[in-house]
């Protein structure tokens, strides 16, 4: 099979073939089957399940099964500061919060302040730096509804102390060949690199550690991501914890089409900190499926899977599945025009950030309710 | 050259040729001009130096211009439980222990969890058991005559909230490519042995971090752990830091003669807790340089080079030069008769292991001034 794309957790490339995905990934769809069992525990579906956002999983059934016994489980998921957090950057933290809420669920998020230092991406961005731009990442998560009492949140080498015990446990089950084939990474690769993936497994089984019993463990995260934990659940289940589930979301695309927003391309990613302004400038120049001119559009109508603004809607901001069918509707049968389609979703974004500013503004002096630290 | 010996952190194997070691590592001898410059500064010239028994050297005399410029080091060594402490290990603690006498140095000690864990060499060896043995072994350590003030001791996987934001700054400059090279593992190596060195690298610029200036240190150790910092140097120079200075010791003979004695061959090793009885019965049986009957040792006398008797009253023993200088003659001349030979040393020894063991029963209960955690 011809691959004209690439997935792993250090670039995306390509137009991404979701299904051919899952094969080799070795992962399973979230079917209509097991969308009707979520359904029937959390009393609701999330609409990025119920649209494929979330597109795959590990073990989910497993995981139901588990709490259809009444053996609860938590949250796992995180991010990896590089630069200001994005809208792409949400979508595990809203999955997570919404499992949160329906599940009862504790919820564990690391932010890993040597993985984006370590990749050498950019050379200018130190360990200080990444440590102050984690702060200003777990203030954005915090402010996406997480209850202090049920969230902790941890800097990888602020918690260390815990983290590296485990991840030394971890780490002996792993070789170098194992990373190699798993990253791609050669000889070249510094040992930091090599060493990191053992720091990302361990919050999947710590709250097993620190009970002394098996709890299952989901973590909702960009399918990129799913390499870590590929190598990670088998050391897990040879140190004798339950295997973590997995739920995979497929990417946020590019405000100029493309596979994935990305925060080193920052005219067409919306950072949570852009002002109102700059948002409705960088959604005016995104890419629509319609029509070159107005004449065109209103006779021959657009496609919906390449506007970036329908995908927005459909990804965050139109969680009305009936609203969103207008809009998809309306760009398909070409009644919708570029400038008001644009100008609804800028406005929700907007609307959106700018409710998230004032919940920061409430959290930011309270946020020590939500870190661990040595 | 024909290699006929090994020397490196896991495997010390033959009989080793420390003149071919000192090329080969590109160190340098401790020569008369330096020992003559040691002994000025530190008004005495501890026995091990005098003997040869510390041989080797990086950048001593940089460290004794900065020293002479009143500018303090710091001593840094430490040890990887993997069983009991023997007096083999005693070596470069001794020489620390004479370092902060002589010049009133600070002393870190580090005591790795994982080092042996990692190493997979003995599979029942857990964590939890590692760091009983690291506290057998501080302990053991601090009876030596340490100041309680000036000397710190950790075990890296309680002290990993420190050292692993460090250990990650080393890590990116030190890649596969360097570990195979230096320590010879394949690509069958676990990920965590692979980044060890980075933990190992640390405390030897973990005061200039702390203090927010360069402050010299200096590193005794057994001469096949330089491979660690012939590695760390060059990432510590990167960041800006001093290079650590290095002296290196020789390897105290097996009893039954060999290149070093083992903790992994207990009948011809001599534990820190072995009883009295222990003591004499294998100093018994320990190999001399004598002949086979008193009757020819009389007539040819001995080798003190090959006779461990003579050989444990040189590293540990006596430390009188002249009482030394007869034991050896009498050896060389047949006039000392092995069962005194060896009765004398049996008698130094747990004289040594008596008062030691005094020592650790009056500080027991009061390690923890000595010890940093998290």
């Amino acid at each position: 099979m011809q691959q004209d794309y690439r997935v792993d957790p250090y670039t995306v490339e390509g137009s991404v073939n979701y299904e051919d995905l899952v094969k080799k990934f070795g992962i399973a769809q979230i079917d209509a089957k097991l969308k009707d069992r979520i359904k029937k525990d959390a009393g609701d579906l999330h609409f990025m399940i119920r649209r494929g956002i979330f597109f795959a999983q590990r073990d989910m059934n497993w995981l139901l099964d588990e709490y259809e016994k009444g053996n609860k489980f938590y949250v796992y998921t995180g991010i990896a500061p590089s630069g200001g957090m994005t809208i792409a950057h949400l979508l595990p933290f809203v999955m997570a919060q919404w499992l949160q809420e329906k599940f009862d669920a504790d919820v564990l998020i690391e932010i890993p302040g040597e993985e984006k230092f370590l990749s050498g991406k950019d050379p200018k961005l130190t360990l200080e730096k990444v440590q102050e731009l984690a702060y200003a990442d777990a203030l954005n998560i915090a402010a996406l509804g997480f209850k202090p009492a049920k969230t902790k949140m941890f800097l990888t080498t602020e918690y260390a102390g815990v983290l590296y015990k485990q991840a030394v446990r971890v780490s002996k089950y792993i070789t170098f060949s194992i990373i190699k084939d798993a990253f791609g990474f050669d000889s070249d690769a510094n040992i930091g690199r090599i060493f990191y993936t053992s720091m990302q497994a361990v919050p999947a089984f710590l709250k097993s550690v620190q009970m002394g019993k098996n709890i299952p463990c989901i973590i909702p995260l960009g399918v990129d991501q799913d390499v870590h934990f590929r190598v990670a659940r088998n050391a897990i289940d040879k140190l004798g914890y339950y295997k973590p589930a997995i739920m995979h979301s497929t990417f946020l695309p590019s405000l100029k089409g493309g596979a994935k927003m990305s925060s080193s391309d920052p005219d067409n990613t919306i950072y949570i900190d852009d002002p109102k302004e700059v948002v409705a400038k960088k959604v005016n120049k995104a890419i629509t499926g319609q029509q070159s001119t107005a004449e065109l559009q209103k006779k021959l109508g657009g496609d919906p899977a390449k506007c970036s603004v329908c995908q927005y809607n459909r990804y965050l901001f139109e969680p009305d599945d009936s609203k969103l069918a207008a809009i998809f509707d309306g760009e398909r049968k070409g009644t919708l025009l570029a400038g008001e389609h644009k100008k609804d979703l800028a406005d929700k974004m907007n609307n959106f950030l700018d409710q998230h500013r004032k919940k920061k503004e409430g959290l930011k002096d309270r946020m020590d309710s939500f870190m661990l630290r040595d």
